[in-house]
């Protein structure tokens, strides 16, 4: 889930989201819902509680860790838990250490330890700070049940910094399934005319996920067909994309479109 | 709701929400909550009953209109509803003029109407179809006790141009709010320390919504301040999003900080 009112105003499209995607994705996971949610308590401890009762593995949750009046999504996530929020000595040496490290390049006048510092290193009771290689903020986990609930900063470099530090070798290590892709571009074949080849395609290749994007106009009959696989290993997920290519480039062909892997 | 695969596994970013938020925003309207869901048929219809279990004035879905097997918006959403599926009259002439037309551009050799295009046709009981000016697959609008759910379809030229065309106008109608925003950029001073300045303006504008976005490495000390205020007009919006712009502007040049208006 992704927090924060910038979202739900349109000032700022969830990109964060869009690449968290692609990294579950590429190690073996799959992602079943994203949910954007503004910066408000009882809003965030809801879609967090609604999300834990689907049991996934792992809760991603991005944005509302800093400083400001705004930042609840740790609120949200203690009261979703039952948990009371304490300073977490672990996440206070880490907050410290960042504004030593502020003060010593002249940002800060002095190593500041404020009531806005610290309320970066107030976590839920049992949460483990994961280290900001980049920023202030630790990135926070949570095991509830047998969800690991992650807590990820909104600034993306922040962001991406943790989730490779931390967040990565879990994700990899729970998935034994390796994933592969590939796409055509078919022309001259308006969508609804290729949807039974589609059909079919599905039926000769049950564990490949055929989807088909058409690309501007629809006059133009230009479509895109996304293939999609899990496997236990890559070479087999690779191998069950390129036969299904394979097919499909050729029913096309025969279906008198013209045809280019992509 | 956005439905579809590609938005899970990272391949698309969900520009098209980011878009509707805009809209919704400028239309005086407040967007609650945005959620991506898998093409399949059990998930759509969950969320879809989630949504309207919270009552809102509109509940728009974006993508899974078109003709393949794994456009199952409406089916979603009719089993959510507990209408059954039927072909709509009026969304099947709808159907059959732009297939008469591609037919006449020479994309379609004869106006061949599929069980493929009769799909696009096939509504939930009750549905009123939204014609598209630019595909085929017409919008849907559904009256659901207080909520009008809006079915718009995943291209984005043709999802706009069905918002504009029919969707707009009935959320202005319905909102008798005015949107306004500013923003203010302040180097210099961190954002642990402009959050308790950010604390008092919250204090001293209640009508007013503050969120800071830090830009860049934490080091940098830069902050968009970004403002936004709903109001009766616009005028008004404006004058309080002038005011506490004013405010915050004094306020960050007594902490030392460089301002500039965006």
């Amino acid at each position: 889930m992704a927090v924060g009112n910038e979202l739900l105003i349109g000032k700022t499209c969830d990109t964060n989201s869009n690449w968290l995607a692609q990294q579950i994705t590429k190690l073996g996971g799959r992602l079943r819902r994203v949910t954007q949610t503004p910066d408000e308590l009882e809003e965030i401890s809801e879609v967090v509680r609604e999300a834990l009762a689907r049991r996934p593995d792992f809760l991603l949750t991005v944005g509302g860790l800093g400083p400001t009046y705004d930042d609840k999504t740790l609120q949200g996530v203690a009261q979703a838990l039952n948990q009371p929020l304490r300073l977490n000595p672990e996440a206070l040496r880490m907050v410290e250490e960042k504004v030593r490290q502020l003060a010593e390049l002249g940002v800060l006048k002095r190593p500041w330890l404020t009531p806005e510092r610290e309320k970066m290193a107030t976590l839920p009771e049992g949460a483990i700070p994961l280290s900001n290689p980049v920023g202030t903020a630790p990135g926070v986990l949570i095991k509830a049940g047998g969800t690991t609930v992650i807590c990820l900063p909104g600034v993306p470099s922040e962001m991406k910094a943790i989730f490779n530090l931390h967040v990565a070798k879990l994700m990899a290590e729970r998935s034994d399934l390796k994933y592969a892709e590939g796409s055509l571009l078919v022309e001259g074949i308006p969508e609804p005319d290729l949807s039974p080849t589609i059909d079919k395609a599905v039926e000769r290749f049950p564990e490949v996920y055929v989807k088909s994007h058409p690309k501007g106009e629809e006059a133009a009959s230009k479509i895109e067909l996304h293939l999609s696989a899990y496997a236990r290993s890559l070479e087999e997920a690779e191998e069950k994309i390129r036969e299904a290519l394979q097919w499909l480039e050729g029913e096309a062909l025969r279906l008198g479109g013209r045809v280019k892997r992509l």
